[in-house]
């Protein structure tokens, strides 16, 4: 364990878990959701706004930022933190699961992937020795191990030979990251929706041993049954005193499941893309403002909710500028969905807090069911 | 005079003079840049950013906002001020520049207008009285009569019927705005690059009486030097004790010899637009932040500003997410460029009331002329 990374867990209520993971850049209090960050900004916020809606720590992707605008560059410039003005912690993903999803333009192989650049066709070799070189580069508190994403769906024998790799590729990733004081490594599960695969690979992890552990391959098609069925038996496979983070998900039911069911950290590009699309995710559900029925209506988006968007417009306004393809758009439903995932997980971690997890559950599906406010 | 609108010169320095327009939705201190906010939005701005530029007021358009969401949606939902939350006043044009742009989609005539929506192909009708019912539905503080923007290059006997008629419009106008309490009408000066036609429009204008002038029909192709040449003879041709705006201008040093020639409020799409192009607005002139030469630049882009962008982060990471078509880039560039803009205005006005502003426009065009800082 690096010493850079401490997880004390505060409250429990059944398997779910609320904490406080410590790092030399600030806290992150658990049930946490990362906003994606790609290509060093959370697109159409500022950080002092993505602060504001009270994220502790945001995604960066290792695949955008090594080809533009460059390991090297963002490290000659003082790091990705100082680099994107976020002084808090950031996670980097490996790169690994955005190389290997660019069809026909990657060879793998034992040692990694050969791939070229979606920017210019330029050729780029990436393994665990070089994405962790990279995240170490850009400065990451919590580096992600090398692996790969397990497509779905995957017959048992596929599925087991490509978790075996991502663990030889764990192995790798860890003896490459070395002691990097003030960083912390993330081991990352794989073996799809096979129990005997998942229990095999979270073994192998421990065994190698990582500040935290994430889990793989899901939200990858596989439904949130199928989903959930897996994160049923995560609690018994997984260190409880490290950091459990659920990659890549998801909808807000998504996350309510996974908390209850022991996850600590969460990341999505939902609310960020939704917000370019004018999708709101709300307490009724989503509400999407292209919609008509929205032009003559004065009543916010959500009239409980105290962000800018909520507090200053109207869901018309918001349904104008949407319609005019305006920037403002972009920026002022990001921040509202933003703020929405941040008040859940505030939610979920008061809930488990006061042992009522079971009760938030209900009335947040109640309210999701009752649907968006009728026109008027 | 509209009760509503108080205008006091508080210095004068030769031709130019500073001062205080005094409306119900607060003060304006001259002179004024006003950032456009075509469709009810400074686009990639958020308008509580906008005001701590320094903004005392926006201009939006009345093409723009009569198409969509539509005047009298507007007025349903509480006025333009409360649908864009921006409470401070607003001037809206009078929709005839932009009509009358509308190559092969309009029939021009002595009524008015007949033109196509770009958005539909729909059919409107815009004449001096429905654009006085449609800026007094939006809520505008400040109305602008409703006039042809005489095309440059005109000859003589084109441009005095192009200005009589927009005289004729005028009049028309004001009759129509009738009493309007807490709105003001300014009324526009046409007759091309025509000092005789000038002194004839503008004589009409005083005679018809407005709370304001702008002067028209110049930023249009004819040059800085014809526009100058036009503008040293505004202060013996409008009312001393009136605002003088001069219409869609302009780059910095445009702005700068207005004012000396003794203009009062300006407005130009330029600081905004830019801002989403990647070009900044600084002390040292233009800086295109697109260029290669920031990628390794830990500098910001101007170390004496204040804004956000040069606060915050290096020429480095604009050029980074302004390559990377990150809408953060249009945030910042658009922030620092407005930002430049309201601290030239407080400059201008600052070297007024010090009867310093010979001195100020010889150091403003020093710096420019120096340019952007070496690369290193």
């Amino acid at each position: 364990m690096a010493e850079g990374l401490h997880f004390a867990v505060t409250a429990t209520d059944g398997a779910a878990r609320s904490g406080v993971i410590t790092t030399p850049r600030g806290k992150i209090r658990t049930p946490a959701f990362m906003p994606v960050g790609t290509a060093a900004t959370v697109k159409a916020m500022l950080p002092e706004s993505v602060a504001l809606t009270g994220a502790d720590i945001v995604l960066a992707n290792t695949y955008h930022l090594m080809l533009r605008p460059g390991a090297g560059r963002v490290e000659g410039l003082g790091g990705l933190h100082r680099f994107m003005h976020w002084e808090r912690p950031i996670l980097t993903d490996s790169g690994g699961f955005q190389v290997m999803s660019l069809a026909g333009l990657r060879r793998m192989g034992e040692e990694g992937v050969r791939f070229r650049s979606h920017l210019d066709g330029a050729e780029h070799f990436l393994g665990p020795e070089e994405s962790m070189a990279i995240q170490r580069r850009l400065g990451a508190d919590i580096v992600m191990a090398f692996d790969e994403c397990t497509p779905f769906p995957a017959d048992a024998g596929t599925a087991a030979a490509s978790m075996r790799r991502s663990m030889r590729w764990a192995l790798r990733s860890k003896a490459a990251f070395g002691a990097a004081p003030g960083q912390a490594l993330f081991g990352i599960q794989q073996g799809s929706v096979y129990p005997d695969l998942r229990a095999e690979s979270a073994a192998r992890l421990v065994e190698i041993g990582f500040d935290g552990y994430a889990v793989g391959g899901l939200a990858v098609g596989e439904g949130q049954a199928a989903m959930f069925a897996v994160l049923d038996r995560v609690p018994a496979l997984l260190p409880a005193d490290r950091p459990r983070y659920l990659m890549g998900v998801g909808k807000p039911d998504d996350i309510v499941g996974a908390v209850r069911r022991g996850i600590d950290m969460l990341d999505c590009v939902l609310p960020t893309r939704s917000g370019r699309t004018g999708q709101a995710f709300t307490r009724r559900g989503t509400v999407n403002l292209r919609n008509a029925r929205h032009a003559d209506d004065p009543r916010p988006l959500d009239d409980a909710c105290s962000c800018p968007a909520c507090r200053h417009y109207s869901r018309a306004y918001l349904h104008h500028v949407q319609r005019a393809g305006e920037i403002v758009a972009a920026m002022l439903i990001t921040w509202h969905n933003l703020h929405y995932y941040q008040e859940l997980m505030a939610g979920l971690r008061a809930a488990i807090a006061a042992g009522a997890l079971a009760a938030f559950a209900d009335r947040f599906a109640r309210l999701r069911d009752e649907g968006d406010l009728p026109p008027r």
